[in-house]
Protein backbone atom coordinates (compact mmCIF):
# COMPACT_ATOMS: atom_id res chain seq x y z
CA UNK A 1 0.00 0.00 0.00
CA UNK A 2 1.18 3.56 -0.33
CA UNK A 3 2.41 6.07 2.00
CA UNK A 4 1.78 9.56 2.15
CA UNK A 5 4.64 11.76 3.75
CA UNK A 6 4.22 15.20 4.36
CA UNK A 7 6.68 17.57 6.21
CA UNK A 8 9.86 19.69 6.03
CA UNK A 9 11.65 20.11 2.55
CA UNK A 10 14.82 21.67 3.22
CA UNK A 11 18.15 23.29 2.36
CA UNK A 12 20.82 21.43 5.73
CA UNK A 13 24.41 23.35 6.13
CA UNK A 14 25.61 20.80 8.71
CA UNK A 15 28.75 21.26 10.65
CA UNK A 16 30.88 18.73 12.54
CA UNK A 17 34.19 19.21 14.60
CA UNK A 18 35.11 17.22 11.05
CA UNK A 19 33.86 18.65 7.94
CA UNK A 20 31.49 21.04 6.57
CA UNK A 21 28.65 20.27 4.32
CA UNK A 22 26.60 23.66 2.96
CA UNK A 23 22.97 22.96 1.45
CA UNK A 24 22.80 19.31 1.60
CA UNK A 25 19.05 18.08 0.89
CA UNK A 26 17.24 18.01 4.18
CA UNK A 27 14.05 18.40 6.17
CA UNK A 28 12.15 15.76 8.03
CA UNK A 29 9.94 15.08 4.12
CA UNK A 30 13.28 14.23 2.34
CA UNK A 31 14.71 11.65 5.07
CA UNK A 32 11.17 10.08 5.69
CA UNK A 33 10.13 9.59 2.29
CA UNK A 34 13.49 8.34 0.88
CA UNK A 35 13.68 6.16 3.89
CA UNK A 36 10.24 4.63 3.22
CA UNK A 37 11.09 4.65 -0.45
CA UNK A 38 12.66 1.40 0.02
CA UNK A 39 9.81 -0.40 1.03
CA UNK A 40 6.43 1.12 -0.61
CA UNK A 41 4.81 4.14 -3.07
CA UNK A 42 6.05 7.19 -1.36
CA UNK A 43 3.70 10.50 -2.21
CA UNK A 44 5.61 13.84 -0.63
CA UNK A 45 3.93 16.64 -0.18
CA UNK A 46 6.64 19.33 0.68
CA UNK A 47 7.26 23.12 -0.55
CA UNK A 48 10.19 24.32 -2.42
CA UNK A 49 11.90 27.77 -3.72
CA UNK A 50 13.11 28.42 -7.18
CA UNK A 51 16.66 27.80 -5.67
CA UNK A 52 15.94 23.91 -4.84
CA UNK A 53 18.33 22.48 -6.64
CA UNK A 54 17.21 19.91 -9.50
CA UNK A 55 19.83 16.93 -8.68
CA UNK A 56 17.70 17.20 -5.36
CA UNK A 57 14.44 16.55 -7.39
CA UNK A 58 16.05 14.31 -9.51
CA UNK A 59 17.33 12.35 -5.96
CA UNK A 60 13.51 12.45 -5.18
CA UNK A 61 12.42 10.67 -8.69
CA UNK A 62 15.34 8.13 -9.07
CA UNK A 63 13.84 6.77 -5.40
CA UNK A 64 10.25 6.94 -7.41
CA UNK A 65 8.75 9.46 -4.81
CA UNK A 66 5.74 11.00 -6.54
CA UNK A 67 5.81 14.54 -6.57
CA UNK A 68 2.48 15.50 -7.25
CA UNK A 69 2.43 17.06 -3.77
CA UNK A 70 5.51 19.00 -4.34
CA UNK A 71 5.24 22.58 -3.93
CA UNK A 72 7.20 24.54 -6.65
CA UNK A 73 7.24 28.55 -5.75
CA UNK A 74 8.92 31.79 -6.35
CA UNK A 75 11.17 32.47 -3.22
CA UNK A 76 13.83 30.79 -1.79
CA UNK A 77 14.00 27.15 0.32
CA UNK A 78 13.95 26.31 3.70
CA UNK A 79 17.16 26.73 4.83
CA UNK A 80 18.66 25.21 8.44
CA UNK A 81 22.46 25.32 9.74
CA UNK A 82 23.62 23.70 12.81
CA UNK A 83 26.62 22.33 14.53
CA UNK A 84 27.22 18.98 16.04
CA UNK A 85 29.73 19.27 19.15
CA UNK A 86 32.78 16.34 19.41
CA UNK A 87 30.42 13.50 20.94
CA UNK A 88 27.25 13.97 17.86
CA UNK A 89 24.99 14.40 21.06
CA UNK A 90 24.56 18.15 21.16
CA UNK A 91 22.93 20.22 18.34
CA UNK A 92 23.12 23.91 17.70
CA UNK A 93 21.18 25.60 15.82
CA UNK A 94 23.18 28.24 13.99
CA UNK A 95 20.33 29.68 11.91
CA UNK A 96 17.25 28.65 10.38
CA UNK A 97 15.60 30.87 7.06
CA UNK A 98 12.13 29.54 7.20
CA UNK A 99 11.75 31.35 3.19
CA UNK A 100 9.03 29.74 1.17
CA UNK A 101 8.08 27.38 3.90
CA UNK A 102 6.75 30.48 6.13
CA UNK A 103 4.04 30.53 3.73
CA UNK A 104 3.59 26.67 3.67
CA UNK A 105 -0.14 25.14 3.25
CA UNK A 106 -0.33 21.74 2.24
CA UNK A 107 -2.73 21.02 0.06
CA UNK A 108 -3.30 17.76 -1.29
CA UNK A 109 -3.81 16.29 -4.88
CA UNK A 110 -6.86 14.66 -4.72
CA UNK A 111 -5.04 11.09 -5.66
CA UNK A 112 -3.41 11.47 -2.54
CA UNK A 113 -6.65 11.64 -0.05
CA UNK A 114 -6.99 8.06 -0.14
CA UNK A 115 -3.56 7.26 0.98
CA UNK A 116 -3.64 4.68 3.40
CA UNK A 117 -0.66 5.12 5.36
CA UNK A 118 -0.01 8.79 6.53
CA UNK A 119 3.15 10.12 7.72
CA UNK A 120 3.18 13.39 9.39
CA UNK A 121 6.34 14.02 9.68
CA UNK A 122 7.84 16.60 11.66
CA UNK A 123 6.02 20.29 11.16
CA UNK A 124 3.68 21.90 12.85
CA UNK A 125 0.63 20.21 14.32
CA UNK A 126 -1.59 23.15 13.04
CA UNK A 127 -0.03 21.72 9.25
CA UNK A 128 -0.37 18.28 10.50
CA UNK A 129 -3.99 18.48 11.13
CA UNK A 130 -4.64 20.56 8.10
CA UNK A 131 -3.11 17.59 6.04
CA UNK A 132 -5.30 14.93 8.40
CA UNK A 133 -8.65 16.96 7.60
CA UNK A 134 -8.25 16.12 3.99
CA UNK A 135 -7.51 12.66 4.12
CA UNK A 136 -10.76 10.30 3.44
CA UNK A 137 -10.30 7.58 6.03
CA UNK A 138 -6.59 6.68 6.47
CA UNK A 139 -5.83 3.49 7.84
CA UNK A 140 -2.81 4.50 9.80
CA UNK A 141 -1.79 8.02 10.59
CA UNK A 142 1.67 8.56 12.54
CA UNK A 143 2.84 11.94 13.31
CA UNK A 144 6.19 12.52 14.84
CA UNK A 145 6.80 16.15 16.67
CA UNK A 146 9.68 17.90 18.48
CA UNK A 147 10.05 20.30 21.39
CA UNK A 148 9.62 23.35 19.17
CA UNK A 149 6.19 22.71 18.87
CA UNK A 150 5.85 21.72 22.58
CA UNK A 151 6.71 24.92 23.53
CA UNK A 152 5.12 27.00 20.44
CA UNK A 153 1.84 24.97 19.58
CA UNK A 154 0.60 22.58 22.30
CA UNK A 155 -3.12 23.21 22.11
CA UNK A 156 -2.39 22.43 18.34
CA UNK A 157 -0.49 19.13 19.24
CA UNK A 158 -2.92 18.84 22.09
CA UNK A 159 -5.70 18.39 19.72
CA UNK A 160 -3.73 16.46 17.02
CA UNK A 161 -2.85 13.57 19.48
CA UNK A 162 -6.80 12.70 19.56
CA UNK A 163 -6.74 12.42 16.05
CA UNK A 164 -3.48 9.73 15.62
CA UNK A 165 -2.84 6.52 15.62
CA UNK A 166 0.79 6.84 16.94
CA UNK A 167 2.98 9.42 17.73
CA UNK A 168 7.08 9.69 17.57
CA UNK A 169 9.07 11.93 19.69
CA UNK A 170 12.21 11.43 21.72
CA UNK A 171 12.67 11.15 25.08
CA UNK A 172 13.48 14.60 26.31
CA UNK A 173 10.13 15.56 24.42
CA UNK A 174 8.10 12.82 26.28
CA UNK A 175 9.24 13.81 29.53
CA UNK A 176 8.39 17.80 28.97
CA UNK A 177 4.86 16.87 26.91
CA UNK A 178 4.36 15.09 30.42
CA UNK A 179 5.81 16.05 33.22
CA UNK A 180 6.83 12.50 34.43
CA UNK A 181 10.44 11.76 34.27
CA UNK A 182 10.55 8.19 33.70
CA UNK A 183 10.05 7.06 30.31
CA UNK A 184 7.26 4.79 30.67
CA UNK A 185 5.15 6.77 33.05
CA UNK A 186 5.61 9.32 29.87
CA UNK A 187 4.54 6.62 27.73
CA UNK A 188 1.70 5.71 29.52
CA UNK A 189 0.05 9.64 29.81
CA UNK A 190 1.07 10.29 26.01
CA UNK A 191 -2.13 7.22 25.53
CA UNK A 192 -4.52 9.28 27.86
CA UNK A 193 -3.92 12.18 25.13
CA UNK A 194 -4.80 9.85 22.52
CA UNK A 195 -2.80 7.55 20.48
CA UNK A 196 -3.01 3.71 20.84
CA UNK A 197 0.74 3.62 19.97
CA UNK A 198 3.86 5.47 21.42
CA UNK A 199 7.18 5.55 20.07
CA UNK A 200 9.84 7.01 22.17
CA UNK A 201 13.13 7.59 20.66
CA UNK A 202 16.25 7.22 22.60
CA UNK A 203 19.22 7.85 20.03
CA UNK A 204 21.92 5.64 20.37
CA UNK A 205 19.57 3.27 23.18
CA UNK A 206 16.93 2.18 21.35
CA UNK A 207 13.32 3.04 21.29
CA UNK A 208 10.79 2.03 23.40
CA UNK A 209 7.13 1.23 21.66
CA UNK A 210 4.33 1.76 23.95
CA UNK A 211 1.05 -0.34 22.41
CA UNK A 212 -2.30 -1.82 24.13
CA UNK A 213 -0.59 -5.44 24.23
CA UNK A 214 2.31 -3.97 26.37
CA UNK A 215 5.99 -2.80 26.02
CA UNK A 216 8.46 -3.24 23.48
CA UNK A 217 12.70 -2.52 24.24
CA UNK A 218 13.80 -1.98 20.60
CA UNK A 219 17.49 -1.53 20.17
CA UNK A 220 19.26 0.92 17.62
CA UNK A 221 21.28 -0.64 15.68
CA UNK A 222 24.98 -0.16 16.64
CA UNK A 223 27.72 2.01 15.16
CA UNK A 224 31.12 2.19 15.62
CA UNK A 225 31.27 5.65 14.01
CA UNK A 226 28.24 8.72 13.67
CA UNK A 227 29.34 11.18 10.93
CA UNK A 228 25.60 13.08 11.06
CA UNK A 229 22.73 11.91 12.64
CA UNK A 230 20.79 14.74 11.21
CA UNK A 231 17.30 13.43 9.73
CA UNK A 232 18.23 9.76 11.95
CA UNK A 233 14.78 10.63 13.77
CA UNK A 234 12.99 11.05 10.19
CA UNK A 235 14.46 8.42 8.62
CA UNK A 236 13.56 6.04 11.88
CA UNK A 237 10.16 6.58 10.83
CA UNK A 238 9.82 6.45 7.50
CA UNK A 239 11.26 3.12 7.34
CA UNK A 240 9.20 1.91 10.24
CA UNK A 241 6.13 3.42 8.23
CA UNK A 242 7.42 1.94 4.89
CA UNK A 243 8.06 -1.33 6.81
CA UNK A 244 4.06 -1.24 8.19
CA UNK A 245 2.33 0.01 4.67
CA UNK A 246 3.81 -3.17 2.53
CA UNK A 247 3.62 -5.94 5.31
CA UNK A 248 0.43 -8.24 5.92
CA UNK A 249 -1.75 -9.19 8.91
CA UNK A 250 -2.26 -7.19 12.20
CA UNK A 251 -0.37 -3.80 12.33
CA UNK A 252 0.18 -4.26 16.01
CA UNK A 253 2.06 -7.29 15.68
CA UNK A 254 3.70 -6.06 12.79
CA UNK A 255 4.58 -2.80 14.90
CA UNK A 256 7.65 -4.34 16.51
CA UNK A 257 9.57 -5.53 13.73
CA UNK A 258 8.60 -2.04 11.98
CA UNK A 259 10.84 -0.19 15.03
CA UNK A 260 13.72 -2.46 14.04
CA UNK A 261 13.30 -1.59 10.53
CA UNK A 262 13.23 1.96 11.37
CA UNK A 263 16.45 1.64 13.32
CA UNK A 264 18.27 -0.26 11.11
CA UNK A 265 17.10 2.68 7.76
CA UNK A 266 18.20 5.75 10.44
CA UNK A 267 21.62 3.58 11.06
CA UNK A 268 22.25 4.44 7.55
CA UNK A 269 21.17 7.70 7.78
CA UNK A 270 23.55 7.96 10.64
CA UNK A 271 26.69 7.18 8.64
CA UNK A 272 27.00 9.95 6.17
CA UNK A 273 25.84 13.34 6.02
CA UNK A 274 22.48 14.29 4.67
CA UNK A 275 21.03 11.66 2.61
CA UNK A 276 24.20 10.66 1.14
CA UNK A 277 24.13 7.23 2.81
CA UNK A 278 20.80 6.35 2.91
CA UNK A 279 20.58 6.61 -0.67
CA UNK A 280 22.97 4.22 -1.24
CA UNK A 281 20.89 1.42 1.24
CA UNK A 282 18.96 -0.87 -0.28
CA UNK A 283 16.38 -3.58 0.76
CA UNK A 284 19.01 -6.55 0.74
CA UNK A 285 21.31 -4.57 2.62
CA UNK A 286 18.41 -3.12 4.97
CA UNK A 287 16.98 -6.91 5.33
CA UNK A 288 21.08 -7.77 6.20
CA UNK A 289 21.50 -5.23 9.39
CA UNK A 290 17.80 -6.23 10.68
CA UNK A 291 19.17 -9.70 10.44
CA UNK A 292 22.38 -8.84 12.16
CA UNK A 293 19.89 -6.93 14.97
CA UNK A 294 18.32 -9.53 15.78
CA UNK A 295 21.23 -11.65 16.12
CA UNK A 296 22.79 -8.67 18.31
CA UNK A 297 19.62 -8.36 20.81
CA UNK A 298 18.45 -12.40 20.87
CA UNK A 299 19.41 -14.71 24.03
CA UNK B 1 29.59 -24.85 41.43
CA UNK B 2 30.51 -22.12 43.49
CA UNK B 3 31.56 -18.28 43.43
CA UNK B 4 34.05 -16.22 45.60
CA UNK B 5 32.92 -12.68 46.12
CA UNK B 6 35.29 -9.98 47.17
CA UNK B 7 34.62 -6.25 47.83
CA UNK B 8 33.74 -3.92 50.24
CA UNK B 9 30.85 -4.39 53.17
CA UNK B 10 29.69 -1.36 54.46
CA UNK B 11 26.88 0.87 56.12
CA UNK B 12 25.26 3.18 53.52
CA UNK B 13 23.75 5.91 54.82
CA UNK B 14 21.57 6.99 51.70
CA UNK B 15 19.50 10.32 50.66
CA UNK B 16 16.92 10.39 48.09
CA UNK B 17 14.64 14.04 47.76
CA UNK B 18 12.28 11.41 49.44
CA UNK B 19 14.03 10.34 51.96
CA UNK B 20 16.83 9.78 54.62
CA UNK B 21 17.88 5.91 55.24
CA UNK B 22 21.02 5.60 57.72
CA UNK B 23 23.16 3.09 57.89
CA UNK B 24 21.79 0.68 55.59
CA UNK B 25 23.80 -2.35 54.60
CA UNK B 26 25.75 -1.95 51.53
CA UNK B 27 28.82 -2.08 50.00
CA UNK B 28 29.86 -4.22 46.89
CA UNK B 29 30.66 -7.19 48.21
CA UNK B 30 27.24 -6.94 50.33
CA UNK B 31 25.02 -6.39 46.94
CA UNK B 32 27.17 -9.10 44.63
CA UNK B 33 26.88 -11.88 47.15
CA UNK B 34 23.52 -11.86 47.68
CA UNK B 35 22.09 -11.47 44.09
CA UNK B 36 24.45 -14.06 43.63
CA UNK B 37 23.03 -16.13 46.83
CA UNK B 38 19.65 -17.14 44.32
CA UNK B 39 21.27 -19.18 42.06
CA UNK B 40 24.67 -20.94 43.91
CA UNK B 41 26.71 -21.66 47.02
CA UNK B 42 28.77 -17.98 47.74
CA UNK B 43 31.64 -17.58 49.73
CA UNK B 44 32.27 -14.04 50.79
CA UNK B 45 35.71 -12.12 51.70
CA UNK B 46 35.30 -8.87 53.37
CA UNK B 47 35.88 -6.94 56.15
CA UNK B 48 33.47 -5.45 59.37
CA UNK B 49 34.12 -3.31 62.17
CA UNK B 50 32.79 -4.49 65.91
CA UNK B 51 30.16 -1.57 65.57
CA UNK B 52 28.84 -4.35 62.23
CA UNK B 53 24.87 -4.79 63.07
CA UNK B 54 24.30 -8.21 64.14
CA UNK B 55 21.03 -8.42 62.39
CA UNK B 56 23.56 -8.02 58.88
CA UNK B 57 25.24 -11.05 60.00
CA UNK B 58 22.01 -12.93 60.01
CA UNK B 59 20.80 -11.45 56.73
CA UNK B 60 23.82 -12.76 55.17
CA UNK B 61 23.32 -16.02 57.15
CA UNK B 62 19.69 -16.32 55.99
CA UNK B 63 20.69 -15.89 52.34
CA UNK B 64 23.13 -18.78 52.90
CA UNK B 65 26.43 -16.78 52.62
CA UNK B 66 29.61 -18.37 53.57
CA UNK B 67 31.32 -16.18 55.79
CA UNK B 68 34.37 -17.88 56.84
CA UNK B 69 36.42 -15.06 54.65
CA UNK B 70 34.46 -11.89 56.41
CA UNK B 71 36.99 -10.85 58.95
CA UNK B 72 35.67 -9.04 61.92
CA UNK B 73 38.05 -6.59 63.85
CA UNK B 74 37.92 -3.94 66.11
CA UNK B 75 37.16 -0.39 65.00
CA UNK B 76 34.54 1.25 62.76
CA UNK B 77 32.69 -0.39 59.43
CA UNK B 78 33.45 1.28 56.45
CA UNK B 79 30.75 3.98 56.04
CA UNK B 80 29.40 5.63 52.88
CA UNK B 81 27.11 8.73 52.90
CA UNK B 82 25.51 10.06 49.69
CA UNK B 83 22.94 11.72 48.21
CA UNK B 84 20.70 11.32 45.29
CA UNK B 85 19.12 14.21 42.79
CA UNK B 86 15.19 14.20 41.72
CA UNK B 87 15.95 11.79 38.48
CA UNK B 88 17.78 9.34 40.48
CA UNK B 89 20.91 9.64 38.16
CA UNK B 90 23.09 11.71 39.52
CA UNK B 91 24.96 11.35 42.92
CA UNK B 92 26.82 13.25 44.96
CA UNK B 93 28.88 11.59 48.00
CA UNK B 94 28.64 13.08 50.99
CA UNK B 95 31.23 11.56 53.30
CA UNK B 96 33.19 8.32 53.09
CA UNK B 97 34.87 7.01 56.40
CA UNK B 98 37.12 3.89 55.45
CA UNK B 99 36.87 2.62 58.94
CA UNK B 100 38.53 -0.62 59.12
CA UNK B 101 38.84 -0.71 55.36
CA UNK B 102 41.72 1.00 55.54
CA UNK B 103 43.73 -1.74 56.55
CA UNK B 104 41.92 -4.34 54.86
CA UNK B 105 44.38 -7.17 53.29
CA UNK B 106 41.87 -10.08 51.68
CA UNK B 107 43.12 -13.36 53.17
CA UNK B 108 41.68 -16.67 51.74
CA UNK B 109 40.93 -19.40 53.58
CA UNK B 110 42.19 -22.13 52.10
CA UNK B 111 38.76 -23.61 51.59
CA UNK B 112 38.24 -20.94 49.30
CA UNK B 113 41.15 -21.22 46.89
CA UNK B 114 40.28 -23.61 44.65
CA UNK B 115 36.59 -21.73 44.61
CA UNK B 116 35.59 -21.94 40.25
CA UNK B 117 34.20 -18.72 39.94
CA UNK B 118 35.60 -15.55 41.10
CA UNK B 119 34.17 -12.15 41.44
CA UNK B 120 36.10 -9.21 42.62
CA UNK B 121 33.59 -7.20 43.18
CA UNK B 122 34.69 -3.05 42.98
CA UNK B 123 37.32 -2.42 45.38
CA UNK B 124 40.59 -1.49 44.25
CA UNK B 125 42.47 -3.09 41.77
CA UNK B 126 45.51 -4.02 43.68
CA UNK B 127 43.26 -5.84 46.79
CA UNK B 128 41.44 -7.41 43.47
CA UNK B 129 44.87 -8.62 42.43
CA UNK B 130 45.89 -9.58 46.06
CA UNK B 131 43.11 -12.50 45.82
CA UNK B 132 43.59 -13.54 42.45
CA UNK B 133 47.24 -14.30 44.06
CA UNK B 134 46.07 -17.01 46.45
CA UNK B 135 43.60 -18.79 43.78
CA UNK B 136 44.52 -21.88 42.45
CA UNK B 137 43.31 -22.30 38.82
CA UNK B 138 39.89 -20.60 38.98
CA UNK B 139 37.54 -21.30 35.84
CA UNK B 140 36.27 -17.78 35.49
CA UNK B 141 37.09 -14.28 37.17
CA UNK B 142 35.62 -11.33 36.39
CA UNK B 143 36.31 -7.82 37.99
CA UNK B 144 34.18 -4.93 38.33
CA UNK B 145 36.15 -1.57 38.86
CA UNK B 146 34.52 2.44 38.96
CA UNK B 147 36.05 5.83 38.10
CA UNK B 148 37.76 6.14 42.19
CA UNK B 149 40.29 3.51 40.29
CA UNK B 150 40.85 4.72 36.82
CA UNK B 151 41.56 8.17 38.97
CA UNK B 152 43.84 6.65 41.38
CA UNK B 153 45.02 3.39 40.56
CA UNK B 154 45.12 3.01 36.69
CA UNK B 155 48.76 1.04 36.53
CA UNK B 156 47.44 -1.60 39.02
CA UNK B 157 43.83 -1.77 36.94
CA UNK B 158 46.12 -2.47 33.62
CA UNK B 159 48.31 -4.89 35.29
CA UNK B 160 44.63 -7.02 36.73
CA UNK B 161 43.06 -6.46 33.16
CA UNK B 162 45.68 -8.93 31.61
CA UNK B 163 44.57 -11.88 34.58
CA UNK B 164 40.71 -11.69 34.37
CA UNK B 165 38.29 -13.33 32.26
CA UNK B 166 35.50 -9.93 31.87
CA UNK B 167 35.54 -7.05 33.00
CA UNK B 168 32.29 -5.18 33.80
CA UNK B 169 32.20 -1.11 33.89
CA UNK B 170 30.20 2.08 33.27
CA UNK B 171 29.65 3.40 29.78
CA UNK B 172 31.38 6.39 31.46
CA UNK B 173 34.15 4.29 32.97
CA UNK B 174 34.25 2.62 29.72
CA UNK B 175 35.37 6.06 27.79
CA UNK B 176 37.57 7.14 30.66
CA UNK B 177 39.46 3.92 30.14
CA UNK B 178 40.27 4.06 26.79
CA UNK B 179 39.62 7.65 25.02
CA UNK B 180 36.66 6.06 23.27
CA UNK B 181 33.68 7.85 23.26
CA UNK B 182 31.81 5.36 21.60
CA UNK B 183 31.50 2.29 23.47
CA UNK B 184 31.49 -0.45 20.73
CA UNK B 185 35.09 1.17 20.02
CA UNK B 186 35.81 1.23 23.97
CA UNK B 187 35.32 -2.23 24.09
CA UNK B 188 37.29 -3.42 21.37
CA UNK B 189 39.89 -1.42 22.76
CA UNK B 190 39.86 -2.85 26.61
CA UNK B 191 39.97 -6.19 24.84
CA UNK B 192 43.46 -5.15 23.90
CA UNK B 193 44.01 -4.88 28.02
CA UNK B 194 43.47 -8.76 27.89
CA UNK B 195 39.68 -9.72 28.81
CA UNK B 196 38.46 -11.62 26.50
CA UNK B 197 34.68 -10.71 27.44
CA UNK B 198 33.78 -6.68 28.43
CA UNK B 199 30.52 -5.82 29.96
CA UNK B 200 29.42 -2.21 29.72
CA UNK B 201 26.83 -1.01 31.95
CA UNK B 202 24.58 1.50 30.68
CA UNK B 203 22.04 1.94 33.77
CA UNK B 204 18.35 2.36 32.44
CA UNK B 205 19.34 1.95 28.65
CA UNK B 206 21.04 -1.78 29.75
CA UNK B 207 24.17 -3.08 29.26
CA UNK B 208 26.66 -4.00 25.79
CA UNK B 209 28.62 -7.46 26.53
CA UNK B 210 31.25 -7.70 23.68
CA UNK B 211 32.89 -11.27 22.94
CA UNK B 212 34.63 -13.15 21.05
CA UNK B 213 31.63 -13.74 18.98
CA UNK B 214 30.94 -10.77 18.73
CA UNK B 215 28.50 -8.16 20.20
CA UNK B 216 25.30 -8.51 22.70
CA UNK B 217 22.62 -5.69 23.24
CA UNK B 218 21.20 -6.25 26.45
CA UNK B 219 17.79 -4.66 27.74
CA UNK B 220 17.54 -3.31 31.15
CA UNK B 221 14.66 -4.55 32.76
CA UNK B 222 11.75 -1.51 32.78
CA UNK B 223 11.02 -0.07 36.00
CA UNK B 224 8.55 2.67 36.93
CA UNK B 225 10.09 3.47 39.59
CA UNK B 226 13.20 3.63 41.11
CA UNK B 227 13.75 4.21 44.84
CA UNK B 228 17.74 3.32 45.07
CA UNK B 229 20.13 2.49 42.64
CA UNK B 230 22.95 1.88 44.80
CA UNK B 231 24.21 -1.36 44.60
CA UNK B 232 22.42 -2.09 41.54
CA UNK B 233 25.29 -2.70 39.43
CA UNK B 234 27.02 -5.08 41.78
CA UNK B 235 23.59 -7.11 42.09
CA UNK B 236 23.92 -6.93 38.13
CA UNK B 237 26.95 -8.53 38.45
CA UNK B 238 26.44 -10.88 40.93
CA UNK B 239 23.13 -12.08 39.39
CA UNK B 240 25.17 -12.69 36.18
CA UNK B 241 27.97 -14.45 38.11
CA UNK B 242 25.61 -16.28 39.98
CA UNK B 243 23.57 -17.81 36.58
CA UNK B 244 26.90 -18.86 35.10
CA UNK B 245 28.70 -20.68 37.91
CA UNK B 246 25.22 -23.25 38.06
CA UNK B 247 24.31 -23.30 34.54
CA UNK B 248 25.50 -26.45 31.80
CA UNK B 249 27.34 -25.71 29.02
CA UNK B 250 29.00 -23.38 26.85
CA UNK B 251 30.53 -19.87 28.93
CA UNK B 252 30.21 -17.69 26.04
CA UNK B 253 26.71 -19.24 25.02
CA UNK B 254 25.38 -18.91 28.66
CA UNK B 255 26.35 -15.17 29.06
CA UNK B 256 24.14 -13.37 27.52
CA UNK B 257 21.15 -15.25 29.19
CA UNK B 258 23.29 -14.34 32.68
CA UNK B 259 23.95 -10.44 31.47
CA UNK B 260 19.62 -10.81 31.53
CA UNK B 261 19.39 -12.46 34.87
CA UNK B 262 21.92 -9.97 35.96
CA UNK B 263 19.63 -6.81 35.15
CA UNK B 264 16.96 -8.78 36.27
CA UNK B 265 18.72 -8.81 39.95
CA UNK B 266 19.22 -5.43 39.73
CA UNK B 267 16.03 -4.25 39.30
CA UNK B 268 14.89 -5.59 42.23
CA UNK B 269 17.43 -3.87 44.11
CA UNK B 270 16.37 -0.41 42.44
CA UNK B 271 12.98 -0.85 43.56
CA UNK B 272 14.08 -0.49 47.44
CA UNK B 273 16.32 1.14 49.80
CA UNK B 274 19.88 -0.89 50.21
CA UNK B 275 19.67 -4.82 50.20
CA UNK B 276 15.58 -4.04 51.20
CA UNK B 277 13.81 -5.09 47.60
CA UNK B 278 16.58 -7.90 46.50
CA UNK B 279 16.29 -9.57 49.66
CA UNK B 280 12.51 -10.04 49.19
CA UNK B 281 13.07 -11.50 45.59
CA UNK B 282 13.29 -15.37 44.88
CA UNK B 283 14.44 -17.24 42.37
CA UNK B 284 10.76 -17.69 40.95
CA UNK B 285 10.06 -13.86 40.63
CA UNK B 286 13.94 -13.84 39.05
CA UNK B 287 12.79 -16.45 36.44
CA UNK B 288 8.98 -14.26 35.98
CA UNK B 289 11.25 -10.99 35.00
CA UNK B 290 12.83 -12.73 32.72
CA UNK B 291 10.58 -14.40 30.86
CA UNK B 292 9.31 -10.99 30.67
CA UNK B 293 11.89 -9.49 29.85
CA UNK B 294 12.10 -11.62 26.70
CA UNK B 295 8.76 -10.71 25.80
CA UNK B 296 9.90 -7.00 26.25
CA UNK B 297 12.71 -7.84 23.72
CA UNK B 298 11.85 -10.14 21.38
CA UNK B 299 10.40 -9.64 17.58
Amino acid sequence: MSLLVVGSTALDSIKTPKAENPRLLGGSASHAAVAASYYCPVRMVGIVGEDFPARYLKLYQRRGIDLAGLQRVSGKTFHWSGEYEVNMNNRRTLRTELGVFAGFSPELPEAYRRTPFVLLANIGPGLQAHVLDQMIRPRFVVADTMDLWLNTALADLMKLLKRIDALVLNDSEARQLTGHDNVISAARQIHRFGPRFVIIKKGEHGALLSSPSGLFIAPAYPLMRVVDPTGAGDSFVGGLMGYLAVTKGSLERNLRRAVAHGAVVASFCCEGFGLTKTIKASRALIEQRVRELEKLTSW
